[in-house]
């Protein structure tokens, strides 16, 4: 039992340190370590099938909505990368940059992509010309690079893991839909599929991507109250269009400039997983996205019929659930602990007096509530157990998060608010950066978000005490 | 009918020009595209979708067997690089070099990945203790850089899409096992999901992996008698592990060395598919690889009832067979001719006059054969007919492979052979890297490998006349 307690002992818990129980659980949950290569992180088989399961539902999603794979380089010519203005100032400071090819200099220096609207640019360029061409609805799966002084596992690293769409329309209209569908898939799968809760709203001027007409993100809060954004979409208009010269003969046989739009979903996403659902015993995972769903432990395995019995469950589960059997040397108790760490939603215990009677003992990692179940009715009642799991754990997120919001109408409110109570402030705001910018700097909380759903909870700016013109989510954030 | 015409003449014949005809099919199949980033290509859809398809089916394969995906960081240090000495020699002259991170020279720096034996090697230094850690059986899906200076699309570029396997052993005879199963999952892919046969063997010293105790490869032949090496598998023995210091301590309490392994596969395999299966109205794909294996084509489809049968058939079959309808308002000829350049593998024709007959027109693209299906029987029929293609497709394959493989008893055999008769020459070979040297540089044929299945055709050396140690599969290659 030493053994066991080491374990869950060796994660700092929440309520001492959030960050330190963070990083704890990425390195106990053997998710993610540090490479040598500083800033750059290493994704462990933990951590990675979680990301596989993330990329399958998700372009299983955006395929149902027309969206093709396609593969850009991961080069870009600085040449390229500065065609559009305000592109190239928000990322020109953070890229990594090549200059040599082999043992040669090269002539113009590369980039490794920070981000691909240059290089989708560039194709689409050539490759659109007429309506008929139209839309052009990519996406792919890459790899970035931003070279951030401050890293952290999943949430910030030098080189990260995401998809990024960009797609090209006749029309402002369509490009607006489409950037506002895309995030919708982004919402509906955090709160479907990892059971976060998420706000859908846009981006102040101040906070919205280098080059976007307007920025679309959905924003989660994580369990110590800070907000995570966790997905966003961008309308670029036909600012990228004209910069790139992207041009297509219309129907009227004129030429027109297309309309653009991107969005990008990452790594960081799992990160939003462990902060938003764990505990401190680790890792809990909802059960749509857990690579394993359910783990059988034997219990006295060396016992005659017990292994046997682990092994004849595990073939009549694997049909229909991702299931594993711990059949190694380790004690039970060791078993239980790692599977608690790992965040395996379901633990099914089996061992020769269960087998006696014809049942086994179910445990939920989420509420630890134990059921005695027949071997009859396992797979059914499993099945119903990992859906009242994963709706228990979006009620439970959805419950936190509504639990820290707080409102606040004027700017003594506002400061109480953000110091005293963890979560999201609502607050009206005035359209000013300059409030934006006074707040961040006298709260360090930043505008996360114009909520689609506007509501009037003041006349004036929380800030300023002018006329209010939306209500802003606001929050610390990661 | 003009428009139809157009986009078949518009490739070269093979016959006619091999080499442009192959970059015909890539452009006008609309595979990938070269970039304005010199040496690098962007896989288009129908590109991306082939390599989908081979990650999915080979990536189940991969897990059947244990693997398990991971994901290391693209950047290498220099001197991390350096820490295997004929691994640095093969691979240092031909990589890119990240200098500058922002606006910051680095202190020391990174290359871009051009495979991640060294990255891999840090990790396990620190990840294995113990005889329990063991064995590592890793795989990432990533792309990789290697600054080449001729390049071709899908056989060659500076940037290329791989899967890279990376696993550490207790036992020498583990490793040993580990990459003949990994060369046999990969022949076997090859033979039984993409319809290319391939030669099983082992390197040569002179054509082995740097750094690697022994490199087995499968080699396939394309339509012009070119040799592919199509996908590799290296023991490395402890060699890496003693440069690294990758120890465990074994049932014995004794520090030990890993034997470690690597395997890898890559886009060119798409290369390999259009010259092997490849003729000169385009693409002909696998109906196991292919992304879409049906295309429905309406005839007079303005006419009452012909759409509405089309879709009707098109959600019938969805559920089997990875179906489309083209019902864009191209001319038939013209969607005809696109099918086939595409190489989507069979095309299902439906007018107003089969849907009076209860029937519609159904075309192979491999041999151009017609039949006429009634309705009722048309999903069971397509399925035996994309099985009798994908098995026509290998045999087709194999034969055109087998009569391409010549026999050379002496010099002037071998000179003639490989002259005269496009395709595989074996002769018999005493050991000697000379004999090797010599025949590259006469011939421009090398050693493809020695094939597990080793005959005694002659008692002495093809080359130099002494005593004959190993048959060779001897051919130029791409």
């Amino acid at each position: 039992m030493a053994k066991d307690k080491k374990l869950v002992e060796s994660i700092t818990s929440m309520e001492d340190d959030f960050a330190q129980w963070y990083t704890d659980v990425v390195k106990k949950a053997e998710l993610m370590d540090y490479s040598s290569i500083k800033g750059c992180m290493i994704f462990k088989p933990a951590g990675y099938a979680i990301w596989e399961n993330i990329q399958q539902e998700l372009d299983r999603r955006f395929k149902e909505t027309g969206v093709q794979n396609v593969y850009m380089p991961m080069f870009i010519s600085e040449g390229l990368l500065n065609k559009e203005k305000e592109h190239v100032e928000g990322f020109a400071p953070e890229v990594a940059w090549v200059t040599h090819g082999g043992l040669n200099q090269l002539q113009e220096r590369l980039c490794v992509r920070p981000t691909s609207e240059t290089l989708f640019c560039d194709f689409y360029k050539n490759d659109i010309q007429s309506y008929r061409d139209l839309p052009k609805v990519y996406n792919q799966w890459c790899s970035v690079v931003r070279w951030e002084k401050e890293t952290r596992p999943f949430l910030r690293s030098r080189e990260f893991l995401w998809q990024e769409g960009h797609t090209a329309h006749a029309t402002e209209q369509e490009a607006q839909e489409r950037t506002e569908q895309m995030l919708n898939v982004y919402a509906d799968f955090c709160e479907e599929v990892l059971a976060i809760p998420v706000i859908r709203g846009q981006k102040t001027e101040k906070e919205k991507f280098a080059g976007a007409k307007a920025t679309y993100t959905i924003e989660a809060l994580m369990h110590d109250g800070k907000a995570l954004q966790s997905g966003t979409s961008h309308n670029f208009g036909d600012g990228f269009a004209k910069a790139f010269g992207i041009q297509f003969t219309d129907k009227n046989n004129q030429l027109q400039y297309v309309h653009q739009t991107s969005w990008g979903l990452s790594t960081r996403l799992i990160g939003a997983i462990i902060m938003v659902h764990g505990d401190n015993s680790g890792l809990v995972l909802p059960p749509q996205i857990a690579p394993v769903q359910v783990m059988i432990v034997p219990i006295q395995q060396q016992k005659e019929g017990v292994l046997e019995k682990a092994n004849e469950l595990y073939e009549a589960l694997k049909g229909t659930l991702r299931v594993k059997v711990d059949d190694s040397e380790k004690s039970p108790g060791w078993k239980f602990a790692e599977q608690e760490m790992r965040g395996i939603p379901v633990r099914v215990e089996i061992g020769p007096k269960d087998i006696e009677k014809g049942q086994c003992v179910v445990v939920r990692r989420d509420t630890r509530e134990k059921y005695q179940i027949s071997f009859d009715e396992l797979q059914q009642r499993l099945q119903e157990l990992l859906d009242t799991i994963q709706s228990d754990m979006y009620q439970r997120a959805k419950d936190h998060r509504d639990s820290h919001i707080s409102d606040a109408h004027n700017y003594e409110e506002f400061q109480e608010a953000i110091a005293q109570k963890p979560g999201f402030v609502r607050g009206m705001w005035c359209e000013e950066q300059a409030c934006e910018e006074k707040i961040k700097e006298e709260t360090t909380a930043t505008s996360r978000c114009m909520p689609f759903q506007q509501e009037q909870i003041s006349d004036v700016c929380v800030c300023c005490g002018k006329p209010a013109k939306k209500l802003v989510f606001w929050g610390k954030a990661y």
